[in-house]
């Protein structure tokens, strides 16, 4: 079994050949190496520029900024491969399917051209800093603020749950520039802050349930001082810039998650066809035929979606809600094919040695991270 | 909400134009009428002609034997208006959906001249009798024998759970031709009866736990001689038969579970919002918001995945795998919409007056009718 | 199996001597009968005394009141022996578990004296007439009203899903004396309305999804005059009384919910040991046996619960939170039986003359009665 | 909220008062160090006499052998205290409830006199060696084996997933004595073997999902040499012996999910109380509450249904299927448990720091060591 054998609705010939040197990549550059990643907390800088050069990083970007100008079809694609071969978390999805559309929407002249040409070589690695110590998902409520100072902001408090924490040179921060105004949500910008900048101070690489290549950090900003120029678009519009690029963030983790399971799905066919018990395959018990039949049907049910919410994505239709859905529906599925492809396993699974063991780790936090599946259930019900 | 707002891609302007023309129907001929039929336990064969007339009936029959030569896409939309407006189970999908396959597939060019148009036209009423009392799904160990005796077969045996088994005026009876040989399906045919053949009696309108107003019935049948040209097709290959037709039974499932599930949510969320609780609307709990969220965000999936399946089935490339896997699917998803909503309903849920009591009523036989949810597990599961 | 080869611990031998004559009542005088009465839409009234005179209702009236003086175990013993010998809902358990209880404990010596006797013996039937329509378990939002006039109480109002509806001698009406006191519930009282007051009416005997031989009724009070003497209690405190009777209310469903689900998972280990599928008992398939495995641990869990929650309530130590928890955890597991064991019964499941498919409806509605099991969660969860 | 406020009834005053020796014990010696030890990989050895001298280990061992002659109660509260205060898995449990019956049971008074008083102590270390690699659950395809020569066995082979691997003095080892009989579980004997025997190699200290302390090992067996007194009980009955222990085992396994569940629950109350979510605790959230009702409910369940496990095994009553269907029912929920909290700990929730992360990866494999889950029913299922 491999990717190629789905029935598939929403890619055309380009993407497909696409995703061979995408998957070329994963299998040689990524896969060999995630157990010592894995093992330093961190991937290496290096990588990214090996990606950029293939066209990985930020396929979206406009031919003006670098870029390649094509649709997001090419992000999912290396979101697929990535689940499906890489089996590592690189964070190049937090740069290409996040990120980008922040600058390449809101941005500046200047910070276009500045920022999205290194993007797309990977010669930057980016972070957005939302979550903070304590609030959660909840943006309305965070802490770090950024003071004007003549022409500058002065920037203090603190960030987690970073992705790109340890590799990013430039991160966007959400930041309160009014704590005083009334919603709460029209104080919120995004800064644009520079690694280098004097007081950012990189906190703890987290230590994490799994995805222990993904150097997810605490970050510090201690009257750290960037030029008014650095805020992203307007000043007082970060929450509404926020929610704009939700679905599509929404729909990268539903492509993920997708994909990692199907990989899951696959080896688990593949062990219980070869692991022998009480004189058989372990496949050849209905148990395990039920089970895996009942995961099948699923994983068959969430690629015609995918390819649903993919075309709607790409004729830019896909909305809120249905992007909350996607999220909400394909981390569920991913979760419980894991769970249920880790048991198959028997003692097996539980040893980080087999695939199945670190992708089960991995997984968890997909519920949990873009919003967790109860905000989801509460943006979706809203609307009802 | 209706049927119209769903972001669907199966489907061209001619279905949607003809879905008009069936949402009037089951508006006007059948809603109105439901109740009445339940407490009869049949629909009146009247209804129909007057379905004939409108085109609703076997929509795929060529135009030389009378019908409109029409795709699947037709069917499929008579099964959704007919589940979300019409709130009865008519029998005419068993006829539109499956009976006519066997007949334009396999049928003589007699059976079809004789056939076919009244099938169209309503004038004829269709049943296919493969269930055995005892024997399930299991269909190589059926009983039924059919006998040659000249050029006649002489039929003995029983069946149950046959829908339209009141009002049929033609049956297809599966029935042993061969009892020896091995494999044990080279011996199954499947050979028209009419009803008015000596030896053959309806037996019981079945009592069952919903769908009252269908005339899911026994039948028996003694020494019912009928002449060796009313086989269907090649004798010793009803089997083979059967299995080819199996794929668009599943999917005409599917549909109709996906559309009754739909209107089962949509009323609950209008319930919902007009039924108090403590003081305001069930609706604005947080659990009640949940629930329905996390249902909206299923049937979302679920709409992606039935046009998925349709327009593959169109083209004649959804394997029996898919069918099977959309049937056990979209069942199991049916199931949970109509119990969650029922929940939700409080007292009034468990009260036959509320539609919902009968959808649910209704539903809980679709994850055992065409195969139970368990075959469809195991055809999967084979394959793997 | 029957409910004699369980490892119990809530009972004494007295207890077990007494469950021998229900058992005997139950096969005789309920089980054979249930069908009749389904269809009747009613048990009739001729029952009461029967099972009146073996003592089998209200076994905790003291023998100052023609009573037995026994503890609650007397009455979980009818709840279990009906459930799972006689298969029909009687009525018995509202009058023994529930009205018995606020006139022993509220009623003055008048009332005690006039009423406790003929409950005892079956010549008067009684009901509790809480719900109203439109207001589900709400209490406080009920607009029954009993208006002073004189010596007499004026009710007028409205009230549904009345168990014992049609056969009651006796109501227990839930009314508001105060329509202006804030907080609201103290304006709640209980007022005893005996059938035969002018301006007491009954209404329909409701069409529910199952418990077809449930006199389950609405009710109608259009002026009813009753002396203030009729009152339980004191006036105003009709919501204390209510709450302090609810924890044995929850047991004594969660008391029938076991019985029931055990009596439909012997009933199914039964059925698939002789029912074949595909040449083998449908007991043999892998699939089955997990399935029954998983809820025969289950069942062994509940037994056990229920033992130690019986052992609590004979103390007066059983809490408002471990009766709701009693309540929907016995319930929940009461449907996942029965929802299970339908399945495995394939098509018959869904006939109703299976008793599966009969006892599958009457079990969908204790989810819901007794307070739905979404105001037990809030109720458990209010006191995290 | 602590263990002491729950209505159990399987102890008496003498248990509960062991209980407060115990509680210090994993308060001050165990859940201070269990980072550090989880760090390490293993348990300090020093840590045995410890826990020995304070007559934590093995209390079922009768006082000539150097024990307090206690019953299996003093096991289940050590192994309760050690999931909810110690949050380490120190192995205990393998020794105490597992490894002592063996010798008690079986084993020769030289055998008893010899290793008894040193396990009681803590002066020895015990494991049992079953699993292989590649046959999971399935005794009668193990590989190992003893062969005969003159007075010593000769023992060749490989053992993984072995509890208490790296610190053990003592493995009691199956083997297969005798490859040819049929059936083949009369081949299978149990050895003692002595850690310092010469061929004996421990192998890798495995990397395992979680319980990171726990020095879970592969062991190697090369023509190690062991005096056939070393037998444990009669050659041949390893297999019954095997058998006869299970139950114990499977509860108390049972026994410290419960109370492993318990303290994630108790834990996560707390956090939602304090962890506040778009301006108000995320315990007043109603799904929040709901979730945890729920979970509430199922504990309070499944206490009693512990309770009424134990007594059951302290009079010797307890059957296989209950102790199977005790693991079963309890690893599952503790997994429920443990799954939904650490859900509701937000991003908190996967960051090893929080104990809900590193208790919810210590859980996942109680499902499946002991005998898998799916073994569980397939014991009870054949029972059926």
């Amino acid at each position: 079994m491999s990717l190629d054998q789905l029935a598939r609705t929403a890619y055309n010939d380009d993407h497909e050949a696409f995703r061979q040197t995408v998957r070329q990549f994963m299998q040689k550059e990524i896969a060999p190496h995630a157990a010592e990643w894995a093992e330093n907390g961190i991937v290496p800088k290096a990588l990214w520029p090996k990606a950029g050069e293939l066209g990985l990083l930020c396929p979206t970007v406009p031919e003006e900024y670098g870029g390649l100008g094509l649709d997001f079809g090419y992000n999912a694609i290396v979101d697929e491969e990535s689940a499906y071969y890489g089996r590592a978390t690189t964070g190049f999805s937090l740069q290409s399917d996040i990120v980008t559309n922040y600058l390449v929407s809101y941005g500046s002249e200047e910070q276009k051209k500045e920022w999205l040409p290194k993007m797309v070589s990977g010669e930057v690695v980016t972070a957005i800093a939302m979550t903070e110590p304590g609030t959660g998902s909840d943006l309305q409520g965070m802490r770090t603020t950024a003071k004007k100072d003549g022409n500058h902001y002065v920037i203090n408090g603190s960030k987690t749950y970073i992705t790109n924490g340890q590799n990013a040179d430039l991160i966007l921060v959400c930041v309160k520039t009014d704590t005083e105004i009334e919603p709460k949500w029209k104080g919120v910008s995004i800064v644009l802050v520079e690694a280098n900048r004097e007081g950012f101070k990189r906190g703890r690489n987290l230590d994490k349930i799994g995805q222990d290549e993904a150097d997810t950090s605490e970050l510090f900003f201690e009257d750290v001082r960037v030029p008014i120029t650095n805020c992203l678009g307007e000043e007082g519009k970060g929450f509404i810039y926020l929610m704009s690029e939700l679905p599509q963030e929404r729909l990268s983790i539903a492509v993920s998650a997708q994909a990692a399971a199907q990989r899951a799905f696959d080896d688990t066919v593949e062990f219980t066809r070869d692991r022998k018990a009480f004189g058989k395959p372990v496949l050849d018990f209905q148990n395990t035929r039920f089970v895996l039949a009942d995961l099948k049907a699923k994983l068959q049910v969430g690629w015609a979606h995918l390819d649903w919410a993919l075309a709607r994505h790409l004729k830019r239709e896909l909305t809120p809600e249905e992007g909350a859905a996607a999220k909400l529906w394909h981390t569920e599925l991913q979760w419980e094919v894991m769970d249920k492809c880790l048991q198959l396993h028997g003692g097996a699974g539980y040893m980080n040695e087999y695939p199945i063991a670190r992708s089960w780790r991995a997984a968890r936090v997909t519920r949990i991270f873009g919003g967790t599946n109860e905000i989801m259930k509460e943006l979706i019900g809203r609307k009802l």
